[in-house]
């Protein structure tokens, strides 16, 4: 599930306390390891997934992440010109970001192979929109502006960030991670043409650079990405994230039996009840059908004002009803 | 072009301030005539558009809307249970809505038939997420609740709305409107079966009550609604409004000639510069080809930061572009 540790556990918010900054929980690997195995002690969920933020290659990079209570991600240091993008390299993955692999191999050993480890990275394309625009933004207004006004700036600064993602997702699967996956949030606020050449080229680039590690499935997920599912199918990647407004059988027939489907269940139902969660997952196995290749999943993240209780329903709903 | 009358234009916002609100300007056919009229002054627009606002009709129902700065529509008495549902009527259109219907026969007047004039109305589904939630909203809370928990009272509202939404459009026409748009901005924030069951449904009752008025064309536009354009191409409107994440070659691939396609640049290439701003209009109407059937149009509604020279760049590179 996607964010399945966090906000809606109270043993997170009493972590989180403790630790005094969400950033001290990503930075320590005890912390980060603990607070990825408290939902498996409540729930029979099928894979374990690092908790670690999509921020930490930008921080690396020298940005200066800080979390402002309400407000978000910020960067102190924004990237708004192309001296600005110059400016900034690959990060060294062992130095900067030597935390996240330390925390992959906790957790695993932690796990005693009783479920798999997803990694995870933002996607190049969503990582600079946090970077040029600072923060978290409805609006997009500087990233277009440059996308339009300076392309050759942004294609540079996707370019290093296709690079780091490269190197980071590498160091995890080194360090233990058996599956990945590169979250591409907001690539769906861009046109058709712009979200080829701005986010799924250099989501491609990826997927190829880590080819060559067998047996690690890489799973995309591009919210809004329903115009592009057979794109992002055909970029080698081995699963397709889907959010809720695709159908999952519509998928199934514009993919084919290419990748696998993550998803596609609306976060929104966990807030109903137990009932309304059966019934809709039950919808979505049987859009799905028989046969292999279906991930269950939320279509985006689980949200802090969650009933711990409902997330037991979702999972109790979509072990006794699955067929495979 | 979607809000082609408004704040980005100093002529607009000089006739807001002396109104003294919004709804004076809505609600006032002479003012919204003006209004209505001003950006045809300056760009050769080839149609002019209605200026009102998408929540008349529940302000109709008597919910009380009112404006607060910077904060976007409110409502003094949202729909919260089924007895709120119960309690409101479909609004006798000439003697609540009457000062839409007198703007339209102001401005048809005063058009003297140099451009078609185009009414409008949001969608149940759109209309329904405003007076559930009380205001505008990112998470769709309340209404998601109901729609999961209480979809009877959903549907008992959105039937209401429906009939609601044909009577004030069929009053549009019989006022002069000589097209019709129905905007279901959130439609896309649905799974694809609650898309088809609270918003689909209803526009497509919508259509039908309006099928027997010769020669007025129905547009229907839904926000991120790329997973079901040839459901909505189904329901006998005459052409489809898309976003900019759909290309428009995909969509005329997906509907064939079965509608119109209107669209589809991303509002926020206005931001950037003329020269930008041909290059996409010449990608847009290279990517639709030959032949009749696009109406040029931005992918969703133009935003009050945009410089008026823009728009004076956007429609010259549209007619010198186009070759029919």
């Amino acid at each position: 599930m996607m964010r399945q540790a966090g906000r809606y556990l109270p043993e997170y918010r009493a972590i989180r306390k403790e630790a005094g900054s969400f950033m001290n929980l990503c930075t320590n690997p005890e912390l980060a390891c603990e607070v990825t195995l408290q939902p498996l002690r409540r729930y029979e969920f099928d894979a374990a997934i690092l908790f670690s933020d999509i921020l930490t290659i930008p921080d690396a990079m020298g940005l200066g992440l800080h979390f402002v209570e309400g407000e978000g991600p910020k960067f102190e240091r924004p990237i708004r010109s192309k001296s600005d993008v110059a400016a900034i390299s690959v990060p060294d993955i062992a130095s900067t970001l030597g935390y996240v692999t330390d925390a992959v191999s906790v957790i695993r050993r932690e796990l005693k192979g009783q479920v798999p480890l997803i990694g995870f990275s933002g996607s190049p394309w969503t990582l600079a929109t946090y970077m040029v625009e600072g923060q978290s933004t409805r609006e997009f207004r500087l990233i277009k502006g440059m996308l339009y006004d300076d392309p050759e700036s942004l294609h540079m600064l996707l370019d290093k960030l296709a690079t780091s993602v490269s190197q980071y997702l590498q160091a995890q699967i080194d360090a233990g991670a058996q599956a990945l996956q590169i979250f591409d949030t907001w690539g769906g606020v861009l046109s058709d043409a712009a979200y080829r050449e701005f986010s799924l080229f250099y989501m491609s680039k990826i997927v190829a650079d880590l080819s060559h590690n067998k047996d690690i499935p890489i799973i995309l997920f591009t919210k809004n990405g329903s115009p592009w599912l057979e794109e992002i199918a055909d970029t080698g990647c081995n699963a397709l994230g889907l959010d809720w407004s695709v159908g999952i059988d519509d998928a199934r027939r514009r993919v084919g039996d290419k990748v696998a489907l993550q998803g596609n269940m609306d976060p929104a139902i966990l807030r109903t009840s137990p009932t309304a969660i059966e019934t809709e997952v039950k919808r979505i196995l049987d859009a799905f059908g028989d046969g292999p290749g279906h991930v269950f999943n939320l279509g985006h993240g689980i949200t802090p004002d969650i009933d711990p209780e409902n997330v037991a329903a979702f999972v109790r709903a979509v072990h006794s009803q699955s067929v495979n």
